[in-house]
């Protein structure tokens, strides 16, 4: 078993959902998808407790590219590197006080990402994840987590349904959290240099711990639970929708934009890269085909549509 | 005029070469490379003194996409990012004591990366760049620059050449160059995450002020002028070289890595996006397609020897 055991029963808990969540999903998909391009990878981390599962969908019918991954690890803090890391999290939490050097942690999460091949379904991520580092009799936890939508042309309607299947969940246990996470995403997933949003936004939120641990495991076991809702629709809608060369070239061009924001600035990205993190699995994100182009012009209104909700952040529901 | 003019006559000396060099450059390509790909832009800096010329190669006969720039910028230290990183720089010349506040600057220099079609031609990179910071009556300024390879398949001869066409014109001014700008090269041009360099290397060296401008002008002009004489042999060797569709697969795939440097390493990447740099000049230097797939496989004894001399760099002189 590859999977580092959690240190408390919400721990437990939130392994055996994203271990299910993960499963639901890939059975999901396989209902539509090429089974030859689907690959499944059980990894183990050299020199360190636990790993994870690596689903992939390669050039399948549907899915140029798309991952579903959960991982599960544990250990002390050995290296420099994992304790300042850390140490940047706990102050985000008010917790400059615990002493790393004897305590020990546990991180678990899912992480999906799927790139279609067709340009009118969009991209999408979904990731939630759980950590907990205990120093002697101090437990301390926080959940992450949040999901988010790429598209290359718009789909209001579809749009409007993704992001009500996130709305409804957060609804449920307080009505200050969904406007809170969309604003949070809308934050987060910005490009600077392009003055632009990574996409229509979603959900994001971290470093939650103020309320119980069952509150935010009810959250993420919601959401988690909505994303199939929330996105299927795209595929069944858009999936025979004819597309051009031109339309691929758009898609290949808007998907530079995602490595830029997964190499540049993505902090989960670089939290597993400074930390020795496995370079497939966290790369699992980044794009199958991708294309950079000197001054690329704008080609049709579609593509005008889609910069002006991109580079203004409106709402969705 | 978009070009910013230096503060002192090195500087001018410094901007006519770079003038004439990248002039020589597409001069050369355009007599075997397609008119049609090519297409030179003139810039300015919106609200800044200075811009560039940008002379860019896409979808030719030869080059998928090159990019050969010079820029010329000068101007005062207005905003906190470009303080920040310009004391960063003076940090490397001792120099903690200047003003940023009453302080301006000039900072000039050629940028070239081509990107050929045939996997058999490496991708090459050059640059050479000056700075000056005057405060009252100091005048601060240091060189920097390189050149190296990033070949897909080994064509050792070539190799070797390219080394020895940089080697010769260090060696004429100082025989500690050649070895110290390689190793540096080697050690500048690392993933870690992936326990490669770059490619087979070159030579890197940054803040040479310790000698006088002369001598160090006279060092960039003898390597920017080796530079035809260091690839051209490549594109004359290869350009016919027949190649398959996995040889592709292969290039893109390495072209990952490429992208993978520049994004999450690269000084003058990071340089110029904190500065609010022109993003079409910066990442003129990524490649046109690219491709990241999950787990890929090495394929052929080629690739394998291409692994090792990037894992672990030789001698090639």
């Amino acid at each position: 078993m590859s999977l580092a055991q959690p240190l408390s029963d919400v721990g437990k808990t939130m392994l055996t959902y994203i271990n299910t969540l993960q499963m639901d999903i890939c059975d999901s998909f396989l209902s539509f998808e090429n089974k030859d391009s689907f690959y499944k990878d059980i990894w183990e981390r050299p020199h360190h407790t636990g790993g994870g599962i690596s689903c992939i969908f390669e050039d399948g019918s549907i899915f140029e590219k798309a991952g579903i991954n959960i991982s599960s690890i544990s250990g002390s803090f050995s290296c420099d590197n994992e304790k300042t890391m850390f140490l940047k999290l706990l102050s985000q939490l008010n917790q400059d006080t615990i002493n790393l050097n004897d305590a020990t942690y546990f991180a678990t999460g899912i992480s999906l990402v799927c790139h279609p091949i067709n340009p009118f379904i969009p991209t999408t991520h979904m990731n939630y994840r759980y950590f907990e580092i205990q120093d002697k009799d101090t437990l301390l936890w926080w959940f992450g987590g949040g999901a988010d939508l790429t598209p290359y042309f718009l789909d209001e309607d579809l749009i409007s349904n993704f992001h009500t299947c996130l709305k409804l969940p957060c609804d449920k246990l307080d009505l200050s959290y969904y406007p809170q996470f969309k604003e949070a995403c809308d934050t987060y997933f910005y490009l600077p240099h392009r003055n632009e949003h990574r996409g229509v936004g979603g959900i994001f939120f971290d470093y939650l711990h103020s309320n119980t641990q069952d509150h935010y495991l009810d959250l993420v076991k919601s959401c988690g639970n909505s994303f199939l809702d929330s996105y299927l629709p795209f595929i069944e809608a858009h999936k025979n929708t004819a597309f051009t060369h031109d339309d691929i070239q758009w898609l290949q061009y808007r998907r530079g934009r995602y490595v830029e924001f997964n190499l540049l600035h993505d902090r989960g990205t670089k939290f597993g890269l400074q930390t020795n993190g496995r370079v497939e699995s966290i790369f699992m994100s980044l794009p199958k085909r991708v294309i950079w182009t000197y001054n690329e012009k704008l080609l049709t209104n579609q593509h005008a549509n889609l910069l002006k909700v991109i580079t203004s952040p409106q709402s969705w529901v």
